[in-house]
């Protein structure tokens, strides 16, 4: 079978992953269209990538052409690529499939990787959940086809569950990470090392693997334990900000488990 | 050398990972006692491990004991044993050392692992920092040397700080594992599964290996997406829960990052 033909447009973290993830399989011919030419040093040396210091209107060579720009810039760079023949594709979790529908008749969908990109980490991109939507059964299988070149997996959704999905990960991933980043900053306050808790971050995201967090939950606001809450609100006291998450967790772990 | 002779008091979730962490070196002998023998099923197999169903007095043959049990029960476990000849130290995050030392004259600490605990979870020991506090200079090499042997790290630290570091192991572990059970519920409820999340709670979890958490914060909060903000909180109408914590989580974002 002849290798799919891929543009990738924006080279933005979102953009720069994306073309690791696809250049992977020999099965896909990746071209990736950057208007500034940022970050394309770091891609520079990959095989099967091709790298275009261009976004304007594509030719139309492309089997898949994936919008890997802002949220907000979706629409206008589909409505500039509206006559290409090729199925066009946003990643966006909050947005609408409709935000392409409305400005092509046919062929076009969502590709969303449901994961958090930073540009230098590396990724086992075969273990990233991608969830997809497609206007026909054709093009799903297309989009189908391109994720399992890279041995990941398809999750078919609707934007409204994809957007679910998509508040979810804020919350596990933005939030969590707020939380290691705000204990960061308080025990760098105090002259502690933040580094010692990098064990038991990992141990409490790689427990969740093993049983459902709901079940699994400890600390001194699931046993009710009231006196140690006092000390830690009062450790609290010149940091509001944290208190007051403090507080708000603390009485959302008691209703929770006070009501089962 | 002669192995160390170690009692270990109490078999709940602490006292099990105490026993399986220590009695992996061959120079420690481990005594664990429990009094109701919960859980002494778990850990019948292990070598250098004797399990005596008692909790009373304890005879003088130890070179340390670890009272592996609650926080309010220290001083009283602590007190049955006055007179022992052992190194008596408690492992709990936010007692302070005095819970001993009002009711020893000497060889009394303190042997805190960061880490969490659950019963069937297999860890790697080493890779917790144990923080330690003695009454002597001589004291802080025994329990240091007890450390070593497993080939984990120590930390000598005040009470005080002790108690920073356990207020920040609540805000990282539960309060975390509290984002993830609420997702998981809120999931369930709109029949969507929370599986998919798992690589990205465990890239977040590890992405702060390699950058500090304050500087890879992303999502909307961060950005100032307002429109994607107020879609979110509407989403959460009928949850009323989750829909204070994303309000607050998404101030103190706000907050921090406008801050700088």
């Amino acid at each position: 079978m002849k290798a799919i033909k891929l543009g990738i447009i924006g080279s933005g973290n979102l953009g720069v992953h994306l073309c690791r993830a696809f250049s992977s399989s020999n099965d896909i011919d990746v071209t990736l269209f950057s208007r500034s030419g940022q970050n394309t040093g770091l891609i520079n040396d990959l095989k099967n990538v091709v790298i275009e210091i261009d976004q304007g209107p594509l030719t139309n060579e492309y089997d898949v052409l994936i919008l890997a720009v802002n949220d907000s810039s979706i629409q206008d760079v589909a409505a500039q690529n509206k006559e290409n023949g090729a199925l066009v594709l946003h990643a966006s979790g909050s947005t609408d499939i409709s935000a392409i529908g409305a400005v092509r008749e046919k062929d076009y969908g969502v590709i969303y990787p449901l994961q958090t990109f930073h540009i230098e980490n590396e990724l086992t991109y075969a273990d990233i959940p991608f969830l997809i939507e497609a206007d026909s059964v054709r093009n799903l299988a297309l989009i189908t086809r391109l994720v399992e070149l890279i041995g990941a997996k398809v999750h078919i959704m609707s934007s409204e569950n994809r957007r679910i999905m998509h508040l979810s990960a804020v919350i596990v991933n933005n939030f969590s990470n707020h939380l290691y980043a705000l204990s960061e900053l308080f025990l760098t306050s105090k002259d502690l090392p933040f580094d010692l808790l990098l064990p038991l971050i990992n141990e409490t995201a790689n427990g969740i693997g093993q049983r459902r967090p709901s079940e699994i939950q400890t600390g001194p606001a699931k046993r009710g334990d009231k006196q140690t809450i006092e000390r830690h609100l009062y450790m609290l006291k010149e940091n509001s900000d944290l208190k007051k998450i403090y507080h708000q967790m603390t009485l959302s772990i008691e209703a929770l488990y006070r009501k089962r």
